[in-house]
């Protein structure tokens, strides 16, 4: 593991060369009083007739195309948790540049001083037609499921709350390679979620999407059942018919995921788990249980955790500046389940295929696809060609791209020399 | 004069070589996971908290130091009208290219569809912990006044309707600069301003604040005074005591601002005017009266226009990239009339100085302090030293800059390295 990062040079990163991380850059010549007539008045004036026309024009025409808002409130920002709009803007600039490097998306951070509900959708709604896309961060829960599903479905462009859906393809792609090993089913899995916030409901809801039927959830309070009487309409979704221990709900379990906090689950849930478990241990930086405490226990277990510095990271890096790749792409009208499906199974299939020389310099010649490698790594440049292009394919096929004609082959010798 | 610009090649600058005319731009390396760390978790937590503990420090850590939004609602794009926010979006990435080009200030540009004063102003205020000033644009009026005064009132950042003040200052150090050559004191003028939308409000507002006494305003329906009962608060601020004729009020004028349409003036109307009239005939593209007409009648005449092929141009441009710049440099919290007059006045004294090389090669050699020459050309490479340091200067000397230390000489040096 490399040393870890010191205030210091946090600090120092955050102000060299400028302060911040991104700065403007203009596409486009000028240098002459012509090119002013054409960049400003009186030129300017035709591609805005052009789009008055035709809506769909502003993505001939503006930077829109290819433009990416990461929205946040700074309400709970990753470790820190509410520290405001302002506090919360260098990581809302870290998420844009993440965009631009991985994906070649322009991105940009708006950082919303406002928590109601109904006010922050009024915004972002206000906002929308700069964008090509917004990608919505580090906003608590539960106010981010009503901001998300109500922004999802009044505006056509595409939106996802990446705290949810970025881990929640991310494991839906491990948990596939997972069973793939161990050779298991996941119509068969008996899952325990621990943790019930914005990310362990989503990733709930994916594993349902893709076949797994037993899902028990825990919250702080223990295990979300139906005699609990202070349970909100997401946790109830999540509902466990009768009363029972967390240890209970570990018996004989296959898979565990952890969003929750270090310790929340210990090797004594792990030693009633199923022979070889599959254990998510992804609170961060510290995991709920380390991997080594997990492998004395069950020396067969498949361990992933939010670190870099263990095998099977679970970083949502390798999916979202994808993700939102294929959908601008094809201009597609929302991100829908299908389109995450895609991604996760892309990524998947990824983890599958030998490793370039490129990664294995970084990481070594053991990285092939195993227990200990079931997933593939950031700046694995062949994300963006297999991720993109099946949700691009699954945009087109679910009808929710604007594009007429769509050839994925063509698409990928495109996206290959992207970045 | 250059060609005029044809649809087809405007329509091709906006496509090529990708739609818009921005981009984003990374400022610091993301290579390695080590880098990855840095610019976000778990590095990114360290100037998170420096801004969560301080709020200034949002200077020092993030691109709000260095970041203009030009927001607009489109409802009064130039020439064009009422287009609404989307198809207004080329003429904002128009505006926030000016600023990268002639300011090296990032901006980038929001498009709000929103029309209401008060829901525009919560959208605004809610995002503007992200930028260090924000730069109205192409807001009708007279909604365009109110928005604006709450905005500068509520936020801590400077804030700036340039369709209002970015005239008023051009025009202001035009008019200094005119009264100048034909020995006149602002105080003794009387001028007629035609027009009475929020440039031509905004340019009578500065006039008075720089000293002028007698202005009489004129707007579709002629001379605006106290028996007319259809006026807005506003216009009563210009109001002449009793009715009066347009001709009337053209009579012994020393200068007309036309900030309306081609053709509310006329030949007749100059020649009831002083014998040297300032005329700045500044509808766009059509002047009201073209500089010919004009001279004809008076060939004394100093007359100005908003277009670049005749002399005298009244462009914006020469102004708000640099009074920006100013204002960022030395964080101001406002931008307020001492530093829009100490922009005047900066613009006004830069036309007096030998004109560049590089400016004579483009213009030619008769470009001096005359009454063809009142205001220096865009591209004029002095203007960002000149202007901006005394925009920052003006913001230390009335207490509105955050920064506790200023020198102009050295700001200067900064200044004529920046572009």
């Amino acid at each position: 593991m490399s040393k870890a990062v010191t205030k210091e040079e946090a600090l120092e990163y955050h102000q060299f060369p400028k302060p911040g991380k991104l700065a403007i850059e203009t596409t486009t010549e000028l240098k002459t009083q012509r090119d002013l007539s054409m960049a400003y008045t009186p030129g300017v004036a035709f591609p805005c007739l052009e789009i008055e026309e035709n809506p769909e024009n502003a993505y001939k025409y503006t930077a829109k195309r290819n433009l990416v808002a990461v929205i946040s409130n700074g309400t709970a920002v990753l470790g820190l948790g509410n520290i405001g709009a302002l506090a919360s803007k260098p990581v809302m600039e870290g998420k844009s540049v993440l965009f631009k490097k991985f994906s070649a998306i322009d991105s940009f951070d708006i950082e919303v001083d406002e928590e109601d509900i109904d006010r922050f959708v009024d915004v972002c709604k206000a906002i929308a037609p700069t964008f090509g896309g917004i990608n919505l961060e580090d906003i608590k829960s539960p106010e981010c499921f009503e901001i998300e599903r109500r922004l999802v479905e009044e505006l056509n462009i595409p939106v996802m709350h990446d705290d949810q859906h970025g881990t929640a393809i991310i494991t839906t792609a491990g948990l596939i390679n997972a069973c793939d090993i161990i050779k298991k089913n996941l119509e068969d899995l008996k899952v325990v979620v621990v943790g019930a916030g914005a990310a362990a409901i989503s990733c709930a809801r994916m594993y349902k999407a893709v076949g797994v039927k037993n899902i028990i959830m825990c919250d702080s309070k223990g295990v979300i059942h139906d005699k609990r009487d202070d349970l909100n309409k997401y946790k109830k979704e999540f509902s466990h018919p009768k009363p029972l221990s967390k240890i209970e709900a570990f018996r004989g379990a296959d898979v565990v995921l952890g969003l929750s906090r270090p310790g929340t689950f210990t090797q004594e849930h792990i030693s009633v788990m199923a022979d070889e478990p599959i254990v998510f241990s992804l609170a961060n930086p510290t995991p709920e249980l380390f991997p080594e405490d997990v492998l004395a226990i069950r020396d067969k277990a498949i361990v992933g955790t939010g670190r870099s510095d263990f095998n099977n990271q679970v970083n949502n890096v390798i999916g979202f500046p994808f993700i939102f790749r294929g959908a601008l792409d094809v201009q597609a009208k929302k991100i829908n389940m299908a389109m995450k499906k895609a991604a996760a199974k892309a990524i998947a299939d990824l983890a599958k295929k030998p490793v370039p020389d490129d990664i294995k310099a970084i990481f070594g010649d053991h990285l092939v696809y195993s227990k200990e490698y079931i997933l593939p790594k950031p700046f694995d440049k062949r994300l963006i060609v297999e991720v993109s292009a099946a949700v691009a394919q699954a945009a087109v096929d679910t009808g929710v791209a604007r594009v007429k004609s769509f050839n994925i082959e063509e698409y990928k010798e495109k996206l290959s020399k992207m970045i």
